[in-house]
């Protein structure tokens, strides 16, 4: 499988997802319909939205790690899916959540050769291979080097000085805003270990570094040796690389 | 005028802002043509916005204050417009901004017979004349009286220990958020003389109100003398009766 196919096979998924999800009635989107293997209820939500995506990908010789579903298959190639990103935000009408889908050549998230990551309320795509696109054109980081700047925080309990900080619900799409510099950064420490899970985040981590982004955890490490499986955990840090290492400075 | 016409015209209002701004191509959204009234540079979004605004509310006998054309004519009712709340969203297809209209049968918030606010990017619609709406269906605030609940805040800069919070950029729709109960309370205790402005909140407030909420300023003192002017500065806090009381001791 090449990225032309792994960018084709997304676009199946997303269109599949939009139409499983379009037939609930609102008051049933987030109805819960049994446990998740993340250890959190599932949504009727999550639920339709994940049957629709491996109905697709159960086509393919892959290894899908999936929120609710835990670990399918056992192809090669490791697919990180998050059928909503932002499941509070479906369910609650608020336009902003996506399907994120990483494929990589391992089960390290360092070997992804394609991140995709729509927003499925307004059709706002990102993909990257080895180039970060928005809706077919082009995506850079941001260059700026000053702390008024634009920043995603998950949670701002201190004083960093940002001009303004954002926090959406959903971290796919809101990396990707670092990704195409709408925002200047992304910083979620929550936790000892983190709180993010590689499918919410991998895809996305893919698209900001290929758009020129530094992406590391909190201490400044690397994240390409984390592993597409259901146990690990993220605290990240997205921004260009003037901004990032005043971020971890920050952070300490 | 009643609340039934107020309603109608801010519809007319809506739909000339969604003509208007429907015409700029993506680039130019936030070329800047001038400075505000408020003082901050008039980015194209709110000025094409806010010109299809008056173009309807130039019709009617009503004292208008909006952000960047200021105070315009001189009727007894007067009507606190925001043509886009949540000006950074719209400029960046983030799609979670708002139209805000507030009808008041004197220069005090306290008179308001009609609150409008429309999510432009969905098209969702909250009002209230004296019972409050979402597209059309009676909203109510939560009555949870937990901090383990979802909280908008700006900023968090404390730790406050809700569970979930947010912060998406258009205080309007987020107030709103609260009134359907979406979101257990909003807090913004930024500035202290507060920066939220007339028109970002007294529409909202005027919803949140009517779907059973209390707002007050962070000393907990009443909103209701407060005036649809320029000069007007607000801190609130909008949550229902249980929590609110809680909320004002956490700021202490």
């Amino acid at each position: 499988m090449n990225s032309n196919e792994a960018l084709k096979i997304s676009r199946e998924v997303a269109i599949e997802i939009e139409r499983g999800i379009s037939k609930i009635s609102p008051d049933d989107l987030s109805s819960e319909v049994g446990m998740g293997k993340d250890g959190t209820p599932t949504k009727k939500v999550d639920k339709v939205a994940e049957d629709a995506a491996l109905s697709v990908l159960k086509d393919y010789d892959v290894t899908v790690v999936s929120e609710e579903a835990g670990v399918i298959g056992n192809g090669d190639i490791h697919v990180a899916l998050d059928p909503i990103d932002g499941t509070f935000n479906s369910a609650k009408n608020i336009p902003f959540y996506a399907v994120s889908l990483c494929f990589s050549k391992s089960n390290r998230i360092g070997d992804t050769f394609l991140g995709y990551v729509k927003n499925l309320a307004n059709g706002v795509e990102y993909w990257a291979n080895e180039t970060a696109y928005r809706d077919g054109k082009k995506i850079r980081v941001s260059d700026t080097s000053d702390f008024n700047c634009n920043a995603i925080v998950y949670y701002p309990e201190r004083k960093f000085g940002f001009r303004r900080i954002r926090i959406m619900g959903s971290a796919a799409l809101e990396i990707c805003l670092v990704a195409d510099g709408t925002f200047d950064c992304f910083i979620d420490y929550r936790g000892d270990d983190g709180l993010l899970r590689v499918y919410d985040v991998s895809a996305a981590i893919h698209i900001a570094s290929c758009a020129g982004a530094v992406v590391t955890d909190t201490e400044g490490g690397s994240v390409n040796e984390k592993h597409i499986d259901m146990s690990e955990r993220f605290r990240l840090v997205v921004a260009n690389p003037k901004l990032h290492p005043l971020l971890l400075e920050a952070l300490k």
